[in-house]
């Protein structure tokens, strides 16, 4: 067991997620059991909470506020997408961070978020144990795009994947009914360097006529003529074709095809607008085959899609925060947790760790061989290592017809530094 | 009651919802309980599949797969865009109509859809009159649009308003979570010509804090300036700004503001692409006021979130669908089945009737006086009249974490008429 004992401080980072929330509530729900630590506060905002030492005290909060963590999306403590650069480079803004740790008696120290919260993670326990201030660093991972790497996948991935299978076979039965008018259709799915989201669609399909009929992720490069002939060899057998394409394709010489689309497109400022790959798409196929196509951008919505996660996702984001706490208190520090599938069939993960510093620097895609040959849709072996993470339910409250979601009363604690100029 | 007795007829028609299905079975379960109805057909795609004389035997399907009608979106016999002049300009088409019916004994014609489907039913019935055809013909509401007249509602409104709602909800989260790098959002909804839809945004608003900040209608006149001031002073605020907006959103001219955005914007064939109004609104924020904004567009998502449907809503599609039934076979013809509010609290509602041709010529946009004065968002009057229709969660059932829809069968009623040339 670890001898420190203190105030834990807990943060999110980065894009939110469904489930980012239910790991905090695994985190401070499990570090209300130890007694090493006294009291636990959050940041608000990430990091930048840190730096302008905006915390409050997550033991002022009702406790049924914390439970109802687990049945709100995005971020409650607030998010960012500050990023500290190295040591050498932000040392000021890390002393800061020690400065405020200090201040605070904060000896735990808990981050959920993706390849950059980790890095940041991992240089705060450096300067730390280098300054002789006797501090336990966790990483919970998070992240929709599943690209972090040491994990099997993502707490947030299989949330999103549900909500974009759903969505596809939802406006796929659309264009079924409608193929007469309606005849092609793209969704577009979040994905800038990954296509685990946009592969996800997959997960609609059961019988060949269901959409999607054609995935395009980044991971293999983009033609144009090869994309036609495919739009046209699934509407001559279908009469219709259904599209997910993730936002992070790309040309063969690496361009992203939403660039390319918004190359031309000036809105009406004359500023470049960039127009998406469900527009770029749109365009081919209407100008080259001359078939009507709808097209269909989420956005934040499905990265938030509370009201159908997967329950699956959502407890494994509750237990990824409860053993980053579970470990801390046993004296691992500089470790992201992370989940290892020990059986498929039936689905049974277990947790390990990962060190910081390599979780920072590793990115995961997806492998090009769980697309098929084509390169138009995943592969059976896609759909076994994605089926379980969609299983299950989260059923959110509801009043009024429309969910019910927490928002912390945040009791800030007194400043105890001097103001700090963030850049 | 009546004393026509033979086969009847179901079809969908215009764009699909996530609760036109359960018409339909309200439809076939209805008219099982009626000796009068000897056989019970679809025509395949609306009065397209009457016109090509695509019929199929919904007495051949499994009932399990007509029960699942209540939870499968979209329009499973197929729907149309196709749209019958009048009797003088298509006399041809309403001929053949009656020439098909009367091959195939159809003496009850009920159909589901909007304005343009409500006359089409009124002309096939004034023919059958006229030419000593005996047939009843009765119109089923449907339309996410809510803008038919002489009922208080449509089915197909509620579950999109409860889904655009719950969708403002999670993503408004997501602007709040992450401020300080994504400062605005504006979500895009359908609702060409009437604002219901945008306005059903507002339904996720329970403290000034929460998304949306700001709802655009059509039947308000959109100012730039003025749009520009309202986003300033919300940001002001809350340092963010969550939108809603209806694609139908119009400048004081009358053009759409969705065309003087794409007025500009070329793809990458030189074809100007329609950019939608959360695109322009995006471009208008982030010239005028520096602040970066996200869009999201969801499409025919919207239409069939069959996921997180209302109860209400479905319901009162499956009541609509059996009450035509009821009244056919009690003699009447000619009309739609209506929705009347007899209590809003507690909410409760009875059919009513009004006349096909009354409803063709109809439309019920949102009410100006239920907008604010500034015109920025809808009134208590709006929130008291849509929440009820949102109430309740249809569960959907799920295999594989997907939900499961039904298909049906189809099999087809071999043709008895000559071929026919579609124009």
């Amino acid at each position: 067991m670890s001898t420190v004992k203190g105030n834990a401080l807990v943060a999110q980072s980065g894009g939110p997620t469904a489930v980012i929330n239910a790991s905090v509530c695994g985190v401070v729900q499990e570090a209300a059991k130890h007694q090493e630590i006294t009291g636990m506060f959050a940041a608000h905002n990430g990091i930048l909470g840190v730096l302008q030492e905006k915390l409050f005290d997550l033991g002022a909060e009702d406790p049924k506020a914390v439970e109802m963590l687990k049945t709100t999306p995005s971020a409650a403590l607030g998010s960012c997408r500050h990023k500290l650069k190295s040591l050498e480079q932000s040392r000021a803004d890390y002393e800061r961070v020690l400065e405020v740790f200090r201040a605070h008696n904060i000896r735990y120290f808990f981050y959920a978020g993706g390849n950059d919260s980790m890095d940041t993670a991992a240089k705060i326990k450096d300067l730390s144990a280098s300054l002789g201030y006797e501090m336990l660093v966790m990483g919970v991972p998070k992240t929709i795009d599943n690209d972090l790497a040491f994990t099997d996948h993502c707490p947030g991935y299989g949330s999103v994947a549900k909500f974009i299978a759903t969505s596809v076979m939802e406006a796929g039965r659309d264009t079924e009914s409608l193929y007469t008018f309606d005849t092609c259709a793209v969704l577009e799915t979040m994905g800038r360097n990954a296509g685990w989201i946009a592969a996800s669609a997959a997960l609609a399909r059961r019988s060949e006529e269901d959409a999607p009929h054609l995935v395009y992720v980044p991971e293999v490069s983009f033609s144009r003529e090869k994309f036609v002939e495919d739009v046209r060899r699934v509407h001559a057998r279908f009469g219709r074709c259904f599209i997910a394409a993730s936002e992070g394709m790309r040309w063969d010489d690496g361009r992203y095809v939403s660039e390319d689309s918004s190359s031309l497109a000036k809105d009406s400022f004359g500023h470049s607008q960039l127009g998406g790959v469900s527009q770029a798409l749109k365009a081919i196929i209407e100008h080259e085959l001359g078939l009507k196509t709808r097209w269909m951008m989420q956005g934040l919505t499905q990265r938030n899609a509370m009201h159908f996660a997967s329950r699956t996702d959502r407890d494994e984001a509750v237990l990824c925060g409860a053993e980053a706490v579970r470990q801390a208190v046993s004296g691992v520090s500089g470790f992201m947790v992370t989940l290892e599938r020990t059986s498929n069939d039936p689905y049974r993960v277990d947790t390990g760790l990962a060190k910081l510093e390599d979780v920072a620097n590793g990115e995961k895609k997806l492998p090009v061989d769980w697309m098929n040959e084509e390169g138009n849709f995943p592969t059976l072996e896609f759909i076994d290592y994605a089926r379980p993470l969609v299983e299950g339910e989260v059923r959110v409250p509801v009043e009024g017809g429309v969910p019910l979601f927490m928002r912390f009363k945040k009791k800030w604690l007194p400043a105890r530094c001097a103001d700090y100029q963030v850049k």
